[in-house]
């Protein structure tokens, strides 16, 4: 399969991709780290929690969703990277032994001005589980090569 | 201290705290479960990319900043969790070795018109590094349970 440049991604187009199992160890290893709250580390206390049972910290479900990214498509991409994220959103509590799925749709894209050696590629990521439940929906922007730089400054030539 | 409800927040308040230093070992070891992409593994690839040099995962910066919250405040307060991010702005590569505080204000405050017994904080974090440089910046709200849930339907009878 031949890399992926910002001449390749299309508007309106989507995408699926995935499996990954969460599993509970996986779930306790990153709150320990990164979001030590109770309903985030044990199954008790989470069960007296709003989330009613042991459920991933969001910022945990957003590193699984970067990492299917990677697996789906952008390890294949000419990416330069992606500087914000416009919008996150928490629907489902992630839970053990879930096994997630990504659908994505590229809602704008736009050559860069000031650069013609790159574009700007919208997506709005959702990410599912195995119910096709909605577990969290994120809008952001990732930065691409072009495979052909534009050339309006010489419009006419010969590339 | 006592723990921190609702009502104890104020709007346009400010609070500083850390610190967190970030070592190569943790941003090789998040990056490679989670984002695998050469500028967050390997120095010298890193070094040809547009980051000039090993830098961590956004999503790292994130879920440190939410580790940081919580030895911050977050862990004293009668938290009920979040559910959106407005905003994340990515400024400066985080790299080994910085040491990272965080400053926040508080943007805005709402009791829920729904249920009397919790209410809404909106923060503005940013996070930065040693020389006082915006690593991130992040717009979300976090829900707090209330100390005197309100008492619209029986205002003039004893709490």
């Amino acid at each position: 399969m031949s890399k992926l440049y910002f001449e390749d991604f299309r508007l309106n187009s989507a995408m699926t991709y995935g499996a990954y199992r969460v599993t509970a160890d996986e779930i306790r290893s990153f709150a320990s780290e990164y979001d030590p709250q109770p309903m985030h580390l044990d199954k008790a206390e989470a069960r007296k929690s709003l989330l009613g049972g042991l459920a991933a910290s969001g910022w945990q479900s957003c590193s699984i969703l970067m990492r299917m990214i990677i697996d789906g498509f952008l390890h294949n991409a000419a990416s330069m990277g992606a500087g914000d994220i416009d919008e996150v959103r928490w629907f489902k509590p992630l839970r053990p032994d879930d096994v997630l799925h990504v659908r994505h749709t590229i809602i704008g894209m736009r050559a860069s001005q000031s650069k013609p050696d790159r574009g700007f590629v919208n997506f709005h990521f959702q990410l599912l589980n195995q119910n096709d439940e909605i577990v969290m929906e994120q809008r952001n922007g990732i930065m691409f090569e072009r495979r052909s730089p534009a050339t309006t400054e010489t419009a006419g030539e010969p590339a």
